[in-house]
């Protein structure tokens, strides 16, 4: 395996060489030419495994419901990745996965790949990486990749809505931490889970989301209400089985196919932007340093006469 | 005086027609051709008026404020232009107008000209076209232009904030209103009016913006803080005079030239950007209509060819 060849190192991943498979992630993650390449030779075989995002506030125990669902699937002798992501974190690795004592438990078992993903090289972010690494994750043979979020920004929004199926994470009481972005949640849930279901407010909270899913636009499928609590493996069975439920309607109804064909579509689009915005700052950065800018100041040239000669000049 | 054409209708509105700065304006708003070609005409002349920004929450009083500031203008007969703006409203004109009363007052006064903006033809929006509408009233000889917004989103934030001397206008208690965006507030005013001073709270608003005017970075000019009513023009004098004293300073210090300079930077970056992005959309749409997309559907083009070929087509 050469370090930097995008063929050899996906061919090594996909022989499961966990090395090969880190780099490869890496180089989506700077975004440079072996992470396209690794990224095209992923496509094809991209159809193969599925994913499961996970979000909901800091603190709602998201990382140990994770932990928890890897016990379940590795009772089932599968092999499962996990994405968690942070996109406020200039770090990957340490920064996200420090406090994440629990899932340190599956450090040593190597049917377990975890992964945090956070900034990336250039523009586009996480919205194009974290899809190419779960596209990676599923043709090197993980059947199922769990992305998770750190937080409930819309950059985690828009990522975990990607999944195959969204679980949404709440506590008790969760309606005063997270008032912001509870339609948000609740219109990209497809399953809820109460995660600490032992404390008090779980009878509310639960009546609060189902009088919430009564005022929202109907859904074909209506998301259940899971009560978990995940550090001692309390229900977190019916949880795992409430998503593999989900994904058969998704699967039966068509909206896997649909959503994978938005999710491909956004892909295109963000490329394309991302692309187009690293050009921006680049005639930006050139309009400074060769001196157009001077003419705005003198008044010689007007903005919409240098932008059209900076658009052409670039083409 | 040919309608449609950009040289005619500039030269008619410099000379007084406000029917042809009305339809200047609006081809401006447009974003087309002709709205670009008057642009171009006026950017010369640019630099001579001034701009006033005026900005707070819904129901703060800024239109009532605004129509005070005219009165104290008109009393030295000198000239005023007014654009309100509302990015919320799909409507120019009567939406925004309807309920300013007391402009009405303005209505058959020759020498105030006001100018509603909403929404416009092309991407890139308020921030490409009220700059431009800005410096057309200038260039036709407005010694002063007020921006006034009718909300407190970011893209009216932007928008004032690029005047010459921006204005805050809060009321007692406005603390609560409008928290979320009480930091982007305090950030941009280069004045702050407590209008309606006459209802209990003013000590405490007062108190309340001393004490993060303390707290806030150290501006080289620290805004006052003036009290007005302004439905019986109480105080309207004084906060002009804050006006033309913070533009005093700003003149000397090089504020103005600078936020000029910086405002002109702005608005080539903002034509490139939305250039581009008009160019995705089409990109985008075609996509879909040349069957692009289906290749992304069998798996035969990944998400990275198809960018890279949609790009390279389009040049």
């Amino acid at each position: 395996m050469k370090p930097g060849n995008a063929t050899d190192l996906f061919k090594a991943a996909a022989e499961g060489n966990r090395i090969a498979l880190a780099r490869a992630i890496s180089a989506i993650e700077r975004g440079d030419k072996v992470g396209e390449e690794v990224s095209r030779l992923a496509f094809p075989k991209s159809e193969i495994g599925v994913s499961i995002g996970i979000t909901g506030s800091p603190g709602a125990g998201k990382s140990t419901l994770t932990s928890a669902i890897i016990d379940v699937i590795r009772a089932k002798d599968e092999e499962i990745a996990v994405v968690a992501i942070d996109p406020s974190s200039p770090f990957t690795g340490g920064a996200i996965l420090g406090d994440r004592i629990r899932m340190q438990d599956h450090a040593l078992d190597n049917g377990v790949y975890i992964r945090s993903m956070a900034t990336r090289g250039h523009l586009g972010g996480l919205t194009v990486a974290v899809p190419e690494a779960v596209r990676l994750l599923s043709a090197v043979g993980f059947a199922t990749t769990i992305v998770e979020t750190v937080g409930v920004g819309q950059i985690e929004i828009d990522i975990v809505n990607e999944a195959d199926t969204t679980v949404v994470v709440v506590n008790p009481g969760w309606g005063d931490s997270i008032q912001a972005n509870k339609a948000g949640l609740m219109e990209i849930a497809d399953v809820f889970i109460i995660n600490k279901a032992d404390r008090v407010g779980t009878r509310e909270t639960r009546r609060d989301l189902e009088s919430m899913l009564d005022l929202s636009a109907a859904k074909e499928f209506r998301p259940p209400i899971i009560e978990t609590v995940a550090s001692e493996g309390k229900g977190v069975a019916e949880a795992y089985d409430a998503i593999l439920s989900h994904r058969s309607w998704a699967d039966a109804s068509g909206l896997t196919a649909e959503r994978r064909r938005r999710r491909r579509r956004n892909e295109v689009e963000r490329i394309i932007r991302a692309t187009i915005e690293a050009k921006v700052a680049k005639l930006i950065r050139d309009g400074e340093s060769d001196g157009s800018f001077r003419k705005l100041d003198d008044l010689s040239l007007d903005p919409h006469s240098l932008a059209s000669s900076m658009l052409e000049g670039s083409q």
